[in-house]
């Protein structure tokens, strides 16, 4: 039979997960040291509850691990923060499964490590639901703060990369038989997209003027929220491209718009930004897969924004 | 009938909230800004699950924010921290009453206050048990981060308060026939102790070698931690009066020893400090309730500490 945490007890799920955790931990809190001369802490917070966030079906305990990382290092760069530490606090029923526990602690540092930060504080209770709550702190340059608020009139609307494939993924693991047109790589890809999602870190540092934020509530939720805080509108033109092959092929499948997965799907973790047309230029050639998707106009009181050529105008709202 | 989260959706329970929140929430995190010169963070996480941590029973919803909160400024004080920001993130089921979760933040948010601190961000998400999970961070200057694994043989161990208050008012409130030989004054006193609980930030400034942490686990947890952390045992003298009139009178009723609820009874969130004797003689006079419970001798491979004269020796492992 399976060890579960009722087998343990809480110094020994202590002692187990020691080794995954800093050297940090150990006091009532950990000491991160100092800021560098000139950089600004930065925060953010996230909770995820089991069949509400993740689930068996789709998300392996190494996924849900990694996932809760991803997450919020994606609200770090979409600050324009690199990391510099994470914590993560465990609700766990009494009979939750060492092997579980284990996965999440694998994949959360696996992400961690990947992005070179790491754990340094944490909690483990006793829940009658599994839970999963993080926090990241990051540190950014002062001048390089990544806000919703800056964006303005002409600036270009970059995207670090493909929308959609998240949700895309989840649909296929929830119903295999949308895949039957796929290519394993594209199957794979696809399931990645939604399992190991990629905090885009690699677009920083961003030295220029730039406002923006990340699409993990789905590009047209960030658009939106840029235009409301900077007092603007976008005008987009998405292009054919902008919805890759897989994500049509599935979208066929079941009989959806593959535009809506792009715009609301959700949790791809781009980032989404507005620039003055040479950085973003700048930007495009420091990151392949990156494009232009649009501008900012002045604003439009009836909407945040409209999509040309491609696709129908329509309001989000 | 009382309004419900389901009643409201996302975006109103958000608008309902920020008026709770700094203005640093918005983005995808919050700026926090500069680390003052020579000064280090600190960071804490917990997570509280309904039932488990707090019940209508013994807390009210502000109550269960206060702890909430207070917990996490423990931690800090213990670490030698300044508050800097906290935040709080929330799991709720549909049918949580708005007054359940208002009353959180209200009771989260006075707790901040009268530290002069704030809520910088946060989450709320679906889930099938009320849970709260809170981070904190703090400042301290460089030198003086309190540790656990820096007392000395020879330091005196302080205590900054009264111990076992809060399980003694945890049993009154469950079974209110054990106050019946209380007064009001005491009775009351107990029930803040366990409802209200008081981070010992006034203990700091502590500008001198100091080693410790709180006694949220237990008085006896907290001596424990340190000798085994600072490779040394203690020798406890901790006097008749160090049970408080109220507990005895509560512990009688109960048919438990009183010295049980002081040692082991938890949640008291005082700090346990060891300090060279001159720097403890300041300190009693910097601190009037504070007291030497004992002092730290040379390790004692059999035990980590033993009660003097008042009480027999014992080991608590």
């Amino acid at each position: 039979m399976a060890l579960s945490l009722q087998d343990l007890g809480e110094q020994g799920l202590l002692k187990l997960l020691k080794p995954f955790c800093s050297d940090r931990v150990g006091d009532d809190g950990a000491v991160m040291g100092s800021l560098p001369m000139g950089y600004e802490l930065v925060v953010t917070t996230d909770i995820l509850i089991d069949g509400v966030h993740f689930s068996p079906q789709t998300t392996s305990p190494e996924d849900a691990g990694w996932r809760a990382a991803a997450a919020n290092l994606s609200d770090l760069a979409a600050m324009g923060a690199s990391p510099w530490g994470v914590t993560l606090a465990l609700g766990l029923p009494r009979d939750t499964e060492l092997d579980w526990i284990l996965g999440v602690y694998r994949g959360f540092t696996a992400c961690l490590k990947k992005y070179g930060t790491e754990l340094v504080g944490g909690d483990t209770v006793r829940s009658p639901i599994k839970t999963i709550a993080v926090t990241a702190f990051g540190q950014v340059p002062s001048d390089q703060i990544i806000y919703r608020h800056t964006a303005q009139v002409g600036d270009l609307i970059v995207i670090t990369g493909e929308h959609g494939l998240s949700k895309a993924g989840l649909e296929i693991l929830l119903h295999p038989d949308l895949a039957q047109d796929l290519s394993i790589p594209a199957i794979a890809k696809l399931h990645l997209a939604h399992q190991r999602p990629t905090p885009r870190l690699d677009a920083l540092p961003l030295p220029y003027r730039v406002s923006g934020m990340d699409s993990s509530d789905g590009l047209g939720d960030a658009i939106a929220q840029i235009c409301d805080a900077s007092g603007v509108s976008a005008k987009l033109d998405l292009g054919k491209t902008v919805i890759a092959e897989e994500i049509q092929s599935v979208a066929n499948r079941a009989g959806v718009q593959a535009i809506d997965w792009v715009m609301y799907g959700g949790e791809d973790f781009e980032l989404v930004l507005c620039l003055e047309p040479n950085h973003a230029h700048q930007f495009l050639n420091k990151l392949p897969k990156s494009r232009v998707i649009g501008e900012i106009i002045p604003k439009n009181p009836d909407r945040n924004f409209n999509m040309a050529r491609t696709f129908q105008h329509f309001c989000p709202n």
